[in-house]
């Protein structure tokens, strides 16, 4: 096997169908960002567009802009161009809230329309927060149960005792892809409905929740999707679910006629239903500067993309740092891997800093996980050379070994 | 009596102690903007600011700005900010969510400290979200009763039964102030704890949460604060109360050690317990850059013109539109009025979009009520004049009786 050189790598740059979109970021020259699993960059759109919604729609429009300005109806109008992105249909998805906070939404919910069960499974090691919003849920319904197993015991607890089963999609710390599909007819087959964390999934890799008839999904606008630090969040509840449940979120945007101001929450019809308070109007802006890229994309070529982004970046980290330490803690299968690829090494959290020093930005996650982000919109292959080239020198020179670098501060 | 002059009011204006902040906001020549109790106007430095975090702190400085440009903490550092405003300590208050979403929190809340009992109460005619969430709540806790009662008959039905009191301070249609401090007293009597919604009290009335001994309170960012449209809203709860319930929702910024990645939930010992997911950073940008602008003033003086402010509006009212048709929905004793003057009319809406169309700017409320609201950071007194000058020729004209606008559209 023949060694993958720079310049194979640059030749893959040039026929690439989607290099025209990395002039569409803002990155510095000499810049590798890998993080965008974490927080996408900045689309140059962004920013413009956000000062005609502060300067115009607010500054001048003002009040008048909830209508004007198309304020009130960003929520489903983003929801609905997040949709293809994730295989859902129009009126399916709404952005609103946090991902947590979605979440809890999508759990109430479930335990209605399944509820003569109690419990709710999950995996152990699964992102926090969705772990948390179920012990956070059981403050109030302490006869739910929170289940949570071994991964790689998770199919085998799907019984008809499990009201709900919260899982992601692709995990945050290796990577790894669960069977959308495979999983759903499972769990439906024990009549358990799903809820999907997508928050590593959308953008990255090719999403059908309506082809694998999914019941709720949620995740993160800032990942992939380019929405901003902390963007709000979507919510996809498939059509038959809609009306089967009160929202236990049941703020004033859900209501059937949220200016009628009737002290009965009688809830939209529709998925509105899901919204709760006063939609964060900054927030969706950069949230749907972000998304509307994606109409653009074709996620096929983004996820081909992504794979092949990935599969370099492992093959260059055996050729070139096969023996300083690291361990590949995503799947090798390309198809099992998500957009990032996963790396133990015990001073993870070192060299992580000595990369940064070196314009080399991925991330680190206790207790030993370095992470770097594979985003097809901004990536070029070459940049996977220059990234596993400066991975070598700090490993060579020792230049991780810093007494500085080893000083924690905590990174979202 | 003597009529009220122009010219008494341009006196009041040219010795007014807050008259050089109105050239912090972007309000264009001729625009009387009597809604910011609705939503607050643009300062000029929030566009700068925003600009500045989007290009700066995300272009550039990409993840590293969670900790290089405090993003991760603006929940806790805005909280500060806001708390000299409504009588808090540092430590007892955070920026994050929706109004909607920090009642879910308080209630949750309250509702385990007071585990013994299980009414929630409130008024009827309370702003519809408050009663909203009570009913949300009710999915997952169908024991608890939500008591709407008549608000004159309220402070009666404090009693034992009761866990907690949701209550507003500022009344959203009719600008009504509830005594914070007295409720408060006669509600503990009971061994009840109180939510305050604060969401048309914080920026425009003295509040004095501490001194009146209060246990939780939530609010708005967007009104008085001139956060931005759908700013993140603030979350009160003393510091007694905050060790004594856990989360209900109990998302990961809300967790002890969020980047320690723990499958279990362990609350933050502070205030920080009350965040959940990741916090929205350009929309906290708006609302920090609104609430900045009150360390400079003097909320005494805000609240004295404020009150002046109303009291012309109704004298003038009074004097040049006696006749016409409105009756004032507000109580005239200024003490008992908050930040906005509410009149009801039968042709209220119509009227309205006659004034929008003369750069008069309040907003309606169904069924009959027209709101004028009173921001003494950029109302000038003679604004009151022209105002009440152009309802005067609205009226008498009949301007408003054109059939577009009867066209009804829903206004945030």
């Amino acid at each position: 096997m023949t060694t993958l050189t720079r310049e194979t790598l640059a030749r893959l740059d040039a026929t690439d169908p989607l290099r025209g979109f990395r002039d569409e970021f803002e990155l510095r020259d000499g810049l590798l960002y890998l993080d965008g699993n974490s927080l996408g960059a900045l689309p140059r759109a962004t920013a413009a567009r956000l000062e005609e919604t502060v300067r115009d729609e607010w500054g001048s429009g003002l009040i008048d802009s909830w209508l004007n300005a198309g304020w009130k109806d960003a929520p489903m109008r983003i929801g609905d161009k997040i949709a293809p992105l994730i295989g859902a249909a129009e009126g399916e998805v709404v952005a609103a809230d946090s991902t947590s906070v979605n979440i809890f939404k999508a759990l109430g919910a479930a335990l209605q329309i399944n509820g003569g069960r109690r419990v709710v499974l999950s995996e152990r090691g699964n992102f926090p927060t969705d772990l948390y919003m179920i012990q956070g849920l059981r403050v109030l319904r302490p006869d739910v149960e929170a289940r949570l197993v071994a991964p790689e015991d998770l199919l085998d607890h799907i019984d008809t005792s499990v009201a709900v089963l919260l899982l992601t999609q692709v995990h945050y710390k290796t990577g790894r892809i669960r069977d959308l599909a495979e999983v759903t007819r499972h769990a439906h087959e024990q009549g358990v409905l799903v809820v999907w964390d997508l928050s590593h999934s959308t953008g990255s890799i090719e999403v059908d929740l309506n082809g694998a008839g999914a019941d709720f999904a949620a995740g993160c606008g800032y990942k992939f999707l380019n929405g901003g630090p902390g963007a709000p969040a979507y919510l996809f509840v498939a059509h038959r679910h809609q009306p089967r449940a009160q929202p236990v979120l049941a703020g004033w945007f859900g209501h059937r006629d949220p200016f009628g101001f009737d002290d009965v929450y009688a809830p939209a019809a529709d998925v509105r239903r899901y919204l709760c308070g006063t939609p964060p109007v900054l927030g969706l802006v950069g949230l749907e500067c972000g998304v509307d890229m994606f109409a653009r994309v074709n996620m096929a070529e983004v996820r081909k993309k992504s794979m092949q982004l990935g599969r370099a970046f492992v093959r260059l980290m055996r050729e070139h740092c096969h023996d300083l330490g690291f361990e590949l803690a995503s799947p090798e299968d390309d198809a099992q891997r998500g957009g990032h690829v996963s790396y133990r090494h015990e001073h993870g959290y070192a060299i992580m800093q000595a990369l940064k020093a070196r314009s080399l930005i991925g991330d680190f996650r206790d207790p030993d996980i370095m992470r770097f982000g594979m985003t097809p919109l901004y990536l070029r292959y070459q940049d996977i050379y220059d990234a596993v080239a400066i991975i070598r020198e700090v490993m060579v020179s020792r230049a991780w070994d810093r007494p500085e670098y080893r000083v924690r501060a905590a990174v979202t």
